[in-house]
């Protein structure tokens, strides 16, 4: 195949939900901390405490970011560690207190894999797990969660903004039907008023959506480092003060004895870092990557193929595009792009070696066909430029007409 | 307190078992691969293809350092997690084969908080664990293993060096027991040929001790890139072929499906170039520093105070000195040290705010009394001159001088 000219010859990134670049302060933030601040957080001594505090620090950022209480941030290994804590912690400490209920959750249809798969693991444990559908905007209804609350409901888990169709999600409305679950008497007598616990994974959230925890009713909040121009490999889980919820890691006292083992300091603070970046960016970005997003998406609509966009354009993240292609294989077009300097997805990068369509396409109601495969995701950040959206287009055509011969 | 002048003003860290600095070259590996190898090592496009390739060099380093294969290497967050997954995860795998079965693991008297407390939690669980004693010098008597061993044990755990006192445990001897263990009929019946399966943990070894898995006879081994000079949150585990594990944690398809989440590239590729820089330092060092700790030994003997050495002098880690000193607090001690500049630790940091004795200190024998309490761990590394053991010892004189009055 010929090659198209490309961009200055470079790579058009337009991958940006699977993984961010670290921004260049983040980094040096990272080298700084791993120079000046190399003992163990929990040494005694004038070096450790020096660590402590740059930990402490950091925790304070993050906490500041979210309206969050600095005892409420528990740094852990990245997003995935996050959702498990989360998931598994909560129904942990519920059977640990109450050995004799059959605990119950409620996850949404396009959930990460860390939370479906914590779920469906827990269902082989004895949990019961029901699945909260979203409509074919890609968006659940708080009415529907209504219908599913049991007594011994213990956690409703349904993430912010969805990582493959970048829909955001009406968390606040469900949390106040999670708050009307509490006050049901027969829950109350069952499980106590703290259940059902409300957890919402904002991986691909926090970059264009302000959070205030206490605000919006959330009592575990998941954020990833690796999702917003910080190191991989760290991230935080918000703990409301006084959620029941466990370890599922053993041994040290870190982390107020949820998640032992030395923290990673420098990245820790680098993460922090990001996080308070993203906050000063979002609403700069939030304007000039909608604008970007919409011009592609107006651009893709006037081609002449069948191109169905999927998610609903109203509650959508500013960086998200996400198509099918009729007559066109996703993971093809993927690779045909490649050749042309593009990196985009089709669904989610952690799930790419699986050949299972996605999950959350299927949950809109869509099916494999031959003539319709996958998915494209598109998604764009901080570098992205019109010139790259011009490129990207002008080389999907090329490759489309290029497929259809 | 009048401060003693210090050496060129300079702190003297000598709390290398608890946390090392980072490595130059390391920190540069970490920088580079930060900012050339951005994406999703899962994703599809020639950027995930170049971050995938950048996992597999670091993973093959990683193995080639313990003489594994690249696919027994499972990168973590560290050591905790490393043997955490090591653990729960056999257990966890032997529970779904065979539900009807209680599982039996021995642990050693001595081992780390990560697998101390997960043994603990499994017992919680239903789970027997038994505990493998250690002599006064803080070594285990694979005779005494064997008297442990019951047809439905699955799981050894026994640490390669003990991060207090140094120990070198006889893993190889250990494993001959195990596999002894293996050839009994009872165990076949019941549980198959395959258990009981060996774990160690190499964390504090790596530096030191030439690893070569195969030979060993280990199947789970744990190495901890923040104890080599790398940088922390990342580790890993090594599993060897066909051993049974299940993940402790649910998400992607990452490193085989026993561990999810995006894989932090950068640190696993810096972790990966710490490995191999020990191994090339590692028998220069052991010299350097077995003349450095058995100089700084021998003076504290002739101290006119009541020293103990804690642990065997025979199979000791180059780096590790570990003491009791009759009449005085070990807490009190190295707050006073830190006041000279001197970093060190009583116990080992991740259980440093734990008002309870050390459980190592204790297996040897030892009880808490008024006159003696606690320990103090001076551990040696690649900074480590003469010239700062000499002013540890004339400041510690100095310190108990001033104590005693």
């Amino acid at each position: 195949m010929k090659e198209q000219k490309k961009i200055k010859n470079k790579t058009v990134y337009l991958d940006f939900a699977s993984s961010t670049p670290v921004d260049e302060r983040v980094l040096s933030v990272l080298v700084k901390t791993t120079k000046s601040m190399y003992a163990n957080p929990s040494a005694l001594h004038a070096l450790g405490t020096a660590a402590h505090l740059g930990l402490e620090d950091a925790r304070k950022k993050v906490a500041d970011a979210l309206g969050a209480h600095t005892d409420e941030i528990i740094f852990v290994s990245g997003g995935t560690e996050s959702d498990n804590l989360a998931v598994l912690g909560t129904v942990r400490a519920f059977q640990k207190k109450y050995p004799k209920i059959r605990p119950h959750i409620i996850v949404s249809a396009i959930e990460h894999a860390a939370v479906k798969s914590a779920a469906e693991e827990l269902e082989h444990l004895g949990v019961d797990v029901s699945i909260l559908s979203v409509d074919q905007d890609g968006l659940v209804d708080p009415k529907n969660l209504r219908k599913l609350i049991r007594p011994e409901t213990i956690l409703v888990s349904v993430m912010l903004a969805n990582n493959e169709i970048g829909t955001i999600e009406p968390v606040q409305e469900i949390a106040k039907e999670v708050r009307h679950a509490r006050r049901h008497k027969d829950a109350q007598a069952l499980v106590g008023a703290q259940y059902p616990l409300l957890h919402t994974d904002a991986s691909q959230a926090l970059n264009y959506v302000s959070i205030v925890v206490e605000k919006m009713g959330i009592d575990l909040l998941t954020i990833n480092s690796g999702k917003i121009y910080g190191p991989k490999g760290v991230g935080a889980l918000y703990v409301k003060r006084r959620t029941p919820i466990a370890p599922i890691m053993f041994g040290g006292d870190q982390e107020k004895g949820l998640r032992p083992g030395t923290e990673s300091l420098p990245a820790i603070a680098a993460f922090a870092e990001a996080v308070s970046i993203t906050e000063s960016m979002r609403d700069k970005e939030t304007v000039r990557l909608t604008k970007l997003r919409d011009y592609c998406i107006s651009k893709l609509e006037k081609l002449p193929y069948s191109i169905r966009i999927n998610g609903g354009m109203k509650d959508r993240l500013p960086n998200n595009i996400n198509i099918t292609i009729s007559g066109y294989q996703s993971e093809m077009l993927v690779v045909y792009l490649d050749a042309q300097g593009i990196c985009i997805s089709a669904k989610s990068a952690c799930k790419s070696t699986d050949p299972e369509n996605s999950h959350v396409i299927e949950a809109l109601g869509y099916k494999n066909t031959d003539s319709e495969s996958g998915s494209l995701r598109i998604s764009l950040g901080r570098g992205t430029t019109k010139e790259e959206i011009d490129y990207f287009l002008k080389s999907l055509v090329h490759v489309l007409n290029l497929l259809k011969k």
